[in-house]
């Protein structure tokens, strides 16, 4: 009783189910604001630039009294002076004079232009002007940048360097911000143990949840703990409650055996959440399981380093923007390279390769990683996956083909 | 005088000059050495896995026992028992008997190989194996995934998720890394102010620092300094003095204007720093200074919010794997987008241009932002940039071109 679904079944229901969580909110300083998600609008009360600013070095004019202006037949104007880099520019332009005015500086009252320096000559106190401009030419109008009431910044957008930039530009110091997400992240399985100084014979140390835990934070996410649980069907049980008590979004990732895999279906069943997929045609990693309990995500990844570590990677981002209700998300960005080896799929299921990276005569070089199942070692090489789609056999040796880098 | 370089030129003399930078070094938890640079080469004293495993779920087998088996000329081995997960297999597997072992459990003494389930019927304490396996089939051996005294992780190389996995796997707490790089962050000019409350004519807010400061806090560096520097010869120069004396890399980013840049360059030669850059090819950001004092990395942005940013995408990275001698470095990568305006470039400089994202009729869409110089409200849209060769004259509206994310 699979409920199987494609990658791209999976991730409208990721959409659909978990675009309601209660998200926490908290004000805090602009200066700490990065990469957090924005939770409210925010409205300039200010005007960008709140002066007319000169966008060149140059002359501040009346654009009527240079409108005939040429090289040969110049129009000649009176410095009155000039205005001094943020200060405000006291004198006056009128038909007859000019003051000078750095890029950046306050377009005196009186001028609605600005002449480049390299269209004039000065001779003593009279500036030759050698070529007309159009009215506020080379001139940023008060508030044209940013008019008041404009939003700078909406709810449910990321804060990049921009923005923060773009936010400082109007004095903002405080935002209002969901809180990051938590997430509670388990191994599941009788031979897993952790910080153990020697171990015995049929133990093995955990990874996934260091491997887990580090892409989680590298997607800016907190972890609020981080388990082993042997198999236990109470302690599990009890670790997934405490869970979604403490934290957003649970994580797991169980053996790869049966057994195992119907012990976290077990447990789901038995707190009553609502599972939405119990498998996915992908490869590696289709014994994955994704629930809902209390409006909040179960995400049951596989046991096999390599397949959780796939798993995250193709759906991390979609949890993040469904559960945000971020929009307008860029596309997966890939280079290219060339295959050193064929790479064959036949399951029908949407395959993601390993690859290793090296640059060789002038190019980049994809070599797959072929692993038997649970190895650490070679899948630490990998530093990008080439996806070979569902229709596909795959691609042959020499090919150049689309590499998607981990982590992105 | 400029020292006008090309961006391929740039980015070869910030490898040539600051790869041998004195960089400091600590012991740390591995668990809070996400993407910290090693230190070290890292060796491993225990061999993964640590004893012969199985990777199916299955019977133990000496190969020799079933080496004819077909499904219909079956071999007939006793059941003496099963493997449990996490525990040494105590019992001995003989030509005639097998014992049942899970998925990653222990392959018992007397085995050489497991025969998959699926290929075996159970008839009481029977098991009929129809189908042979050659030796060390379905069997990780011991240490063939990580052998004693390999290099799991060499110095110079970014601690990744998996490189954390990997290192768990064997054991290892603490790793040596090097310090994150710190920056002091200058933004110069008479007109910038920061933190006032309300502005008077002729002055402006800081946003370069805050830029800067935000990019490069996403590359892992630390910001050890943040200031302003009104144009004073004097207090420039102590803040570019105080910025080596406790950080890695001075940034700083000043006003277009010439008399701004004559300043930089004049308190650079004033202190006897080696000027390696004084201009690039690029656009926006030719006023770009680059220098060398006491061996470590001068980086003077231009003034303009965009342009500054432009250069301090397309160079940090390099800064970064210059001093940290990072080599395997990635393409920067990029997706398709279908341009809506044409983009003409004419000066011969290699054209950054950034563009807006959206996604419309079944297709990411690039819209190019031309905005006045020195506005940031059109800036803070940019996701990304269209890269305009210096020997191309730019792109048609519609044409379908490579759009790189900002901050990749």
């Amino acid at each position: 009783m699979f409920l199987v679904k494609s990658i791209d079944e999976t991730i409208r229901l990721l959409k659909d189910n978990f675009n309601n969580y209660d998200l926490q909110t908290k004000m805090i300083e602009l200066d700490n604001a990065l990469n957090y998600v924005c939770a409210e609008d925010v409205i300039s009360n200010e005007e960008v630039p709140h002066f007319n600013r000169s966008i060149v070095d140059g002359y501040a004019v009346d654009f009527n009294s240079v409108k005939l202006a040429t090289s040969s037949t110049p129009s000649i104007l009176r410095l009155k002076g000039q205005v001094l880099m943020g200060r405000n520019a006291t004198d006056l332009v009128t038909k007859s004079t000019t003051i000078y005015v750095p890029t950046g500086g306050h377009l005196p009252s009186g001028a609605n232009a600005a002449v480049m320096i390299e269209n004039t000559e000065l001779l003593g106190d009279e500036v030759i002007i050698n070529k007309s401009v159009s009215i506020n030419e080379n001139v940023l109008l008060k508030g044209s940048d940013i008019s008041k009431d404009s939003v700078i910044i909406a709810k449910n957008k990321v804060i990049t360097p921009l923005v923060i930039g773009a936010l400082k530009s109007i004095g903002i110091r405080k935002i209002k911000v969901f809180e990051k997400l938590t997430a509670l992240v388990i191994s599941t399985g009788d031979e897993i143990v952790k910080n153990k100084v020697s171990l015995s014979i049929g133990e093995i140390r955990d990874i996934n949840t260091y491997t887990v835990s580090n892409h989680l934070k590298n997607k800016n996410m907190t972890i609020s703990e981080s388990l082993i649980i042997n198999d236990d069907f109470e302690e599990y049980k009890n670790a997934v409650l405490r869970g979604f008590e403490t934290s957003d979004i649970v994580f797991t990732s169980g053996g790869s055996s049966v057994g195992d895999k119907d012990y976290t279906l077990a447990i789901l069943k038995d707190i009553g959440a609502e599972i939405l997929v119990h498998g996915i045609n992908i490869k590696p990693g289709k014994p994955t399981i994704i629930a809902k309990y209390n409006n909040k995500l179960f995400f049951g990844l596989p046991g096999q380093p390599t397949s959780a570590f796939i798993v995250l990677n193709v759906f991390a981002n979609e949890i993040i923007n469904a559960i945000y209700n971020i929009e307008d998300v860029l596309p997966i960005p890939y280079f290219e390279a060339r295959l050193d080896s064929n790479i064959h799929s036949s399951t029908g299921r949407r395959m993601y390769q390993l690859v290793k990276i090296s640059y060789f005569n002038n190019e980049y070089i994809a070599t797959p990683l072929f692993a038997k199942s649970g190895m650490i070692n070679s899948l630490k090489e990998a530093s990008g996956y080439i996806i070979v789609d569902e229709f596909s056999e795959g691609y042959l040796s020499d090919s150049i083909v689309k590499v998607y880098r981990l982590g992105d």
